[in-house]
């Protein structure tokens, strides 16, 4: 499966402008700049949305394994801290912390689920 | 300097459903599930993100690279292919290829930009 993202740039790097479309258009010409990544302009930057994917594969991942496990995710939530080091030669990321907090209920049965079984099965 | 996006996430991995929040907003509960992950469902899913985020750092930086090779970046558009094995054991990202085309011109001189110089530096 192939999932796809465009950027498009104008103009020079410290004062040039882009924008970010995302297969499914969720962003839609998303704007993003020197300004918005490096320092606190308004607008998106490649880390946030990295740190938008990790929280996101991860919480999904963690309400199957919870569901393996026995519970029902109620609600689950995850902030992802991604670290970047701005200032280094070149701009490096060196972290992506993961905070994680959630509320689950017993559920009627244990579910065999696992990813060894593969998430594309059915899981009740 | 952090950037955080945050993930929740109710009900179990196949039929729940969650929605992700950047920090800049600009992904401001947007939705996502099981299915726009391994299916075709309507909504985002990490693997876009990840391939706009690096789309994204990719332009930025070639934007930087031309201007320090002299030339004025005027258009430049990548598009990030990202490959996701979703029936992989653990479903696994193997690829990120990215695609780009850009328009410059010769710019009146040449910079003395390099990622060694830091971009956090004025260029003009």
């Amino acid at each position: 499966m192939k999932r796809t993202a465009t950027a498009v740039w104008n103009g020079s790097g410290k004062d040039g402008k882009g924008n970010l479309t995302t297969q499914s258009t969720t962003l839609n010409k998303a704007q993003y700049s020197y300004k918005t990544r490096f320092e606190e302009g308004v607008g998106t930057n490649p880390e946030e949305l990295l740190a938008a994917a990790h929280a996101g594969c991860y919480t999904m991942a963690l309400a199957f394994g919870l569901q393996g496990a026995g519970f029902t995710p109620d609600e689950l939530e995850t902030t992802a801290i991604v670290t970047f080091e701005s200032t280094a030669t070149p701009p490096t990321i060196t972290k992506s912390h993961l905070k994680s907090r959630q509320r689950s209920s017993a559920s009627a049965r244990r579910s065999s689920w696992s990813w060894r079984r593969a998430p594309n099965r059915a899981v009740r």
